[in-house]
């Protein structure tokens, strides 16, 4: 245990000295957020399957709770109820698409080192040029439900909920329910409740009032979190626990063609369709899932019904509501429809990450909109969406609501769309005939193996090394 | 499937190669006792604790209900329901006592390759004088319930229930329900239902009648297992199945100094003393343990009541039976009790390996008694055990029934009380004041870590290569 602990606290200086001009100390948040004895109790497990390329290589890391599905080397670290996938991990030969092609010398791994990961999400998918082969990450400390989506980072804290994606970030703060996709940050500290894409063509920026924030996601002094949405999944936490107490469980009805992870809780009635994925740490209840749809890690659906080739991107959260086919539902999003109190969601939309809707009467969301920000009644839909038509026209800039665009809003909308496209493609929501795997047949027949720490002596808490290949 | 298959194939032909004299084929035996589909939804396992040292290297095998506590290397093996255990290897600089002392080089470590082992117990705590730091099994196939007793192996055939103990066997066949502790061996081919004890300072000999062994363990054409004892494992297996079905379980009621394994049955009332070890896949229903007392792997104890440091070797049934204290039940040993026909055995006994008493009214074996082969009735005791102070007077030979000694018989008690000695020290029976702690004090806190194979794909139904150190 002494072990452990020591380990913590050299991460937690080490994150310190690189966020020390921001006068920031994790320690209190680590403190109260780290649970040593569930590290002791909770196993962690990776998955094996004939599809993806691994290279598991742990050192004495605490990594409770963990998922592995690709290949990876992990240094001296403590990853606390994580999940690290890995299987969008690019190949040899495979090409980061930026201004040209930079084409990947060997297969692309991911490395973590002397990093304290906290109930956080790693996707790969990662787009550094500088390291193409490598997804790195060094030494972090991330709060509850944080997404780290194909980003690099260095000495980092993440607020609860964060989001940050297909970026590189160098000793930032990022603060509770932001979301950054904004190429490169150094030293910055990123407000709560900031959605900010930023590329070379267009930016895209909007911020939560305060007021409103506070309601759904706020902190306390120690950086804990706290909130209506905190409250939604922390109500939600002791249905996993039945995933992990037993060795097998029966497998959810579903089409050869799609994969329900056994790690995914399905409560009530469940249809899924063809081509589906369910990833681990989804959760459904009374949930459609139309031809297509995915439910992705940590997000919700409940009493509702997705029509097809829908995506419920990490965290998204779906109550209550209709969504049309084709519709995206970016990451953290909330929509939290009531019975009296519909969400109906139109075909072909692109719902923002960390979109907050809560109605408490029926809304409608025109076909072929861009949805973000807070929408709570029905007027909220003139500040926070947009007809895709419409925002193609821009060519410079606009501003609705509390949302600033700048850039072509043509090449925005053809961006997301292809990356709509390339998700759906990944996830095995196009396969047809054979052609076009991805995760919903890939995914089905994963091996999941187990792995505990020392439970007694001077690594108690701690794993001994291991190295799995091929 | 193909390459489990295909590496099962090629350890069939070396092993046939190897007891080609013999005019042998082990296919039939492989392939009418592999139930591959069992090899692909059973999981291996392998403990962590910070008191046995490991160094796990699986490589692409089958290990399949497996159970490693100590250093190990398996090679391209396919070990199928086996308990490899590992705690009892020497270290770097401890001796192996033959005339004079070996002193180790460096640590021992377990190797096994290219083996195929089905349903088989290896224990460390070998003997091998030419390779101390070694304990080595080649390619040998052995039957259900065979014990491998810090015995080297090459090529060999072990038939059901056979024990081989501290000794080296080349291209051997051992018959079903046969003992044999012999030093080295070479294309021999032991008789079913031998017991065999030989070295430079003694001999004891017993062979079951043909028609009693029969009854109680015989094999097939094609040599699979069946008779009493058989009936009597196979009705209890479903048992076992419960405890691998969930992650964790509520722990027995113990002293502190003892440890019962999560991976045994307890069924009914258990009585577990002070120093008690419980092996994994030991078997306990209405048992009292005596303080210092064991139930090594694949052990029952039924309705019986042990009444202090007494061992129950690996694959021992006790039932229907009161053991006294300090008395020694050998390898698979069937004490048969029933509750209108108890089994006494009064204290200091040594129950030879593979006796077998199977009484029809109650029976009670003196103090201080050397018992051995088949006892139905009282007046088998006269034919079937000696009092150790007379054994102590034999110096050259000694015929008792259908036994055979040879040499003196105060070194042969003396040899075997020091292994019993041991084996109290090594299980941790004579734990006391912090001082001479063993298995009871060691294995309580096992962390079991949980490996599953490929279960799609051209490796279907083997392992990815891992390697594991402290």
């Amino acid at each position: 245990m002494d072990q452990l602990k020591e380990l913590n606290d050299r991460i937690i200086r080490r994150v310190n000295v690189n966020l020390e001009e921001f006068d920031f100390d994790t320690e209190s948040f680590v403190n109260n957020s780290l649970e040593y004895d569930k590290m002791l109790k909770f196993y962690a497990f990776y998955g094996i399957t004939s599809k993806h390329s691994i290279y598991f290589h742990f050192r004495n890391s605490n990594i409770a709770g963990s998922y592995f599905l690709g290949q990876c080397y992990v240094g001296r670290s403590a990853i606390y109820k994580s999940d690290i996938r890995g299987d969008e991990l690019k190949r040899k030969g495979d090409n980061i698409r930026y201004i040209k092609n930079v084409p990947l010398v060997e297969d692309e791994r991911i490395t973590i080192r002397d990093s304290l990961l906290y109930k956080t999400l790693v996707h790969s998918n990662s787009h550094n040029l500088e390291s193409p082969e490598e997804f790195s990450i060094q030494n972090t400390i991330s709060a509850h439900y944080v997404n780290i989506h194909g980003s690099d980072l260095q000495g980092c804290f993440l607020g609860p909920f964060a989001t940050v994606d297909l970026m590189n970030l160098h000793s930032c703060i990022v603060g509770e329910f932001s979301y950054v996709q904004a190429g490169e940050l150094f030293h910055r500290k990123i407000d709560p409740g900031t959605v900010w894409i930023r590329n070379v063509n267009f930016e895209f920026k909007y911020k939560f009032k305060n007021d409103i924030l506070d309601n759904y996601v706020g902190v306390n002094s120690s950086h804990q979190p706290r909130g209506l949405i905190y409250d939604f999944v922390k109500e939600r936490e002791q249905d996993y626990e039945k995933l992990f107490d037993v060795m097998n469980l029966d497998p959810i009805k579903a089409p050869a063609n799609s994969a329900v992870s056994r790690y995914a809780v399905v409560n009530g009635k469940a249809q899924i369709g063809e081509n589906v994925l369910v990833a681990q740490r989804a959760f459904l209840e009374n949930a459609a899932m139309g031809d297509g749809s995915n439910a992705q890690e940590n997000s919700y659906i409940i009493d509702s019904n997705l029509a097809g080739n829908c995506i419920t991107a990490h965290g998204g959260k779906i109550i209550h509501s209709n969504i049309g086919l084709g519709t995206f539902v970016g990451f953290n999003s909330f929509l939290n429809g009531k019975s009296h109190a519909q969400i109906e969601v139109g075909e072909g939309c692109i719902v923002m990450p960390h979109t907050i809707i809560d109605p408490d009467a029926l809304i409608k969301i025109p076909d072929e909109h861009l949805v973000w920000g807070f929408i709570k009644s029905e007027e909220d839909i003139k500040t926070n969406t947009i007809a895709l038509d419409d925002l193609a026209e821009v060519r410079d800039s606009l501003s609705v609501g509390k949302m600033v665009f700048s850039g072509k809003g043509s090449v925005f909308i053809e961006t997301f769309k292809k990356r709509i496209n390339q998700i759906l493609l990944a996830n095995g929501a196009l396969f047809h005939n054979g052609e076009k795997r991805g995760h919903a047949q890939d995914d089905q027949n994963i091996s999941y193996n187990i792995i505990q720490p020392y439970s007694t002596g001077e690594l108690k808490g701690l794993y001994p090394s291991i190295r799995i290949k091929p």
